[in-house]
């Protein structure tokens, strides 16, 4: 076998062990009875090792070195090339740091959990700050330029670093703080109440709803499909089986929506090009570009008039609701300050990852200690949101990401909101009249749209170089500020 | 590592890998999208590659032999036998006869189904011939002692031979068609009909029925579930994580019976030794035994009188039937003289059963050759059954096995109904006011029973030593031709 043909069946056999993981995930979410979770856990961790042995193969190393050297194609460059950061990676963190990491998170998830429960952080504070100086230990191993923020970052985000967005995250603070500031104090927002959803909407109805948009946003029966599960996910089992999960919850549209969300993901990942499935160029682009996709179609698709001019007389119909469609659009875009991120509206959830990726970066660069972190929280939530928070569950302990020791995730979040709003100001300029289609129910120019101009490439492009080229230019807050604000100023009058 | 830990260490991976196959197989029968079968495949494939490359690694067989020649504990010494049995097969059968195999039973399944749809056997045979060929071959590779097709039979039935059942189930076959000549000649059978199960049974009651019936058997949903697939099964995913699937078809009590029949298989499952849970000693003894312990649930508990004084009267409330007791007890067990083994019943089933050793025994050693064999099976059915085939789909093409190159599996079938009557009536010894038990629904007693006579020992016994230990003695086709007897007497009044 030469070094390519190796390398190839390397990435095809991690691929497929891959997939194997994605499927007992998913059926641990899904259907596995309570008792199965020990023989799950050790099922997983046996297909961890069985991929940590293959990346770190010295076979493939040098097979991926030799290749370095060579004149390849330029698709072939770009795989060795992603193929090596890897390999790199991967065979610099000794067997024992990983090891120590991974006992230390699951650790820090009991007390994260115990300490939710008491609402108390001092109980996680000891595990977070042994997390903190792994995450540290573990930037030491593998550093990317700049900040050491950005070897964390470059996980989730590759290209992506603290110098590039911390001038942007700041822009948008501001913005936000001010467009928040003016739907205040609008007298809509004053006298804004709930009516529709306060209603009973029955638990099939829903489900009914759900499997209507999944199918007209594109995912046939044939090659997806929705189940149950505690926190909606999508996932990929292998070529052609892409799934969704979805939840009930007391938001009569916390299905619908979190669906319409997953299903952008969903859409992606089975729009991937074939002939690099078994690759790492038949990935996602980065998380914030993966995330860009589903916030696509929740957001710029999902709240907007539009897509509501086409369900909400079933809606309407289906849940017995008056015909008050205006009522309607206000309650679906309701604006709230919530201390908790995941019940927040389009408007103020950057905020609140913005407040998160300024702790995090402070804890590995050290400008921030895990001591006083709570009360930095709080005190930050008073200057950007105005809130006082009531205790540390509301506040610092909330989310489970730290706990998990991922470190670098929070801003992939913005950054895919704010694709979505440049990758839908980019299709409107292409098709003036798309929204006429939307108000149809019809989505196909737009699925196919997204798959000729940023699915079919996989991660052949980084995130924002893809931007760039199907948008114009890269990461742009303004454009999601201006949306926000023409939006909200016509929804509260201001 | 010391040999002992090396060969308990390579079990556990074998295990976890044998599990993890159990789900891709248990997902793609009740919930993978259509298109996912390809990547299935290449799934399942890649586990059986890593399965095959354990069990011939030379590390291995090498701490097997040298732990043949050491003082283990007794049970280790009989994992340890058992291991090396297996290992030198595996050693022996080469890859490119593996792979042969494969492919020629992938084009043979394809043959089978078109053969199938035309009712001609003649575009079977061919793929038949060769797979007998190959499978002669196989025989070669391994030998058992005696007759050629021990070899076969022991993969599925250790401990078994031709030499053996020959003469028990020539016996059983002589009883069964003079019992069916007492029954078909009796008024009753002349004269009856259906009524019950004429009527309409709603699909989500059945549901109910059988999730009833599952808890009551011991399925707790705690550590086992039930969903849908086209042909029902049993399954085991890991350690407190057994399931079966069910099926709702025409007859209205195939779903109940079948999910009764896959729960005894499950059971047993649950209940192997979970200090051998990793390795040879925690699975069946036999296919033979396992089938017993559905059969015992599915014929000796659910087809009799105790079981239905308890689930008639829920029966006749949910499908809305006349209090007609001994009407229904006689649909339940009708004897009806079909061509069809899966649509057989109790007393006809071993016959059919029979009928296929006979000519598989006859092929592998060459007095029966593939040419004839539709001719064959067609005269054997006059024969036993008095039924004049009318097509090859309702006769030699109507099971799978053949196709899939399983030779040696059938005598499974009757080894286990044989097996479920001997421990019935040992029960009953045991026990004798047990059915007071059965008539209030209440199986504790019997669960318990079979877990400590048969469950517990896993491996640790030859199923026909087990069964010999707990019954007084091995494989008696007599018990069940004397409990078949005394059963359709009262039914049929002969």
């Amino acid at each position: 076998m030469d070094d390519l043909a190796l390398v190839l069946a390397y990435q095809k056999e991690m691929t497929i062990l891959g997939h194997i993981g994605a499927l007992l995930h998913w059926d641990q979410d899904t259907y596995m009875p309570k008792q199965g979770i020990q023989a799950r856990a050790e099922q997983s961790a046996h297909l961890s090792k069985l991929l940590h042995e293959k990346i770190t193969a010295d076979e493939f190393y040098h097979a991926v070195e030799r290749l370095r050297k060579k004149k390849l194609s330029n698709e072939h460059t770009i795989m060795i090339k992603k193929l090596h950061k890897q390999i790199i990676k991967s065979r610099k963190i000794p067997p024992a740091f990983v090891e120590e990491l991974s006992k230390t998170v699951s650790l820090a998830q009991a007390a994260w959990m115990q300490a939710r429960q008491k609402k108390d952080y001092n109980i996680f504070e000891p595990h977070l700050h042994k997390i903190i100086q792994l995450k540290r230990k573990e930037v030491e191993y593998t550093k990317e330029p700049g900040h050491p923020y950005n070897t964390l970052l470059d996980d989730y985000e590759e290209g992506m670093t603290v110098e590039k967005i911390t001038p942007l995250f700041e822009h948008l603070k501001q913005g936000l703080i001010t467009l928040i500031h003016h739907i205040e104090s609008s007298k809509t927002y004053k006298n804004q109440k709930i009516i529709h959803l306060k209603k009973n909407y029955p638990k099939d109805k829903q489900q009914e709803l759900v499997n209507d948009v999944i199918q007209r946003i594109g995912l046939g029966k044939e090659f997806s499909r929705v189940d149950f599960s505690e926190h909606p996910f999508s996932t990929k089992i292998g070529l052609h089986d892409v799934r969704i999960t979805t939840n009930i919850r007391n938001d009569p549209l916390f299905a619908f929506r979190s669906s319409i969300h997953e299903s952008g993901h969903a859409l992606y990942e089975s729009n991937m090009p074939e002939h690099h499935f078994y690759n790492v160029l038949g990935r996602d682009a980065s998380i914030g570009l993966h995330e860009s996709q589903s916030r696509f179609w929740e957001n710029m698709i999902g709240l907007r008039t539009p897509f509501w001019n086409f369900y909400f007389p079933k809606f309407q119909k289906t849940f017995e609701l008056t015909n008050d469609f205006t009522q309607w659009m206000h309650e679906v875009n309701m604006i709230k300050n919530e201390p908790i991120r995941i019940e927040s509206d389009e408007v103020h959830y950057p905020l609140h990852i913005i407040l998160r990726f300024e702790l995090e970066k402070g804890l590995i660069d050290g400008s921030v200690t895990t001591k006083k972190l709570n009360k930095l929280w709080n005190q930050k939530m008073q200057e950007y949101f105005g809130i006082k928070v009531r205790n540390d569950k509301e506040g610092v302990l909330q989310d489970i990401h730290w706990s998990l020791g991922a470190f670098g995730y929070f801003p992939t979040y913005i950054i895919g909101t704010i694709y979505a709003a440049q990758l839908y100001q980019t299709l409107l300029k292409k098709y003036p009249s798309i929204e006429k289609d939307i108000a149809k129910g019809n989505y196909t120019t737009i699925r196919t749209w997204l798959q000729k101009n940023i699915h079919q490439y996989g991660a052949l492009y980084l995130a924002d170089d893809l931007i760039k080229k199907t948008c114009g230019q890269g990461l742009n807050p303004q454009t999601y500020l201006d949306y926000l604000t023409k939006k909200y100023k016509t929804l509260y009058k201001f």
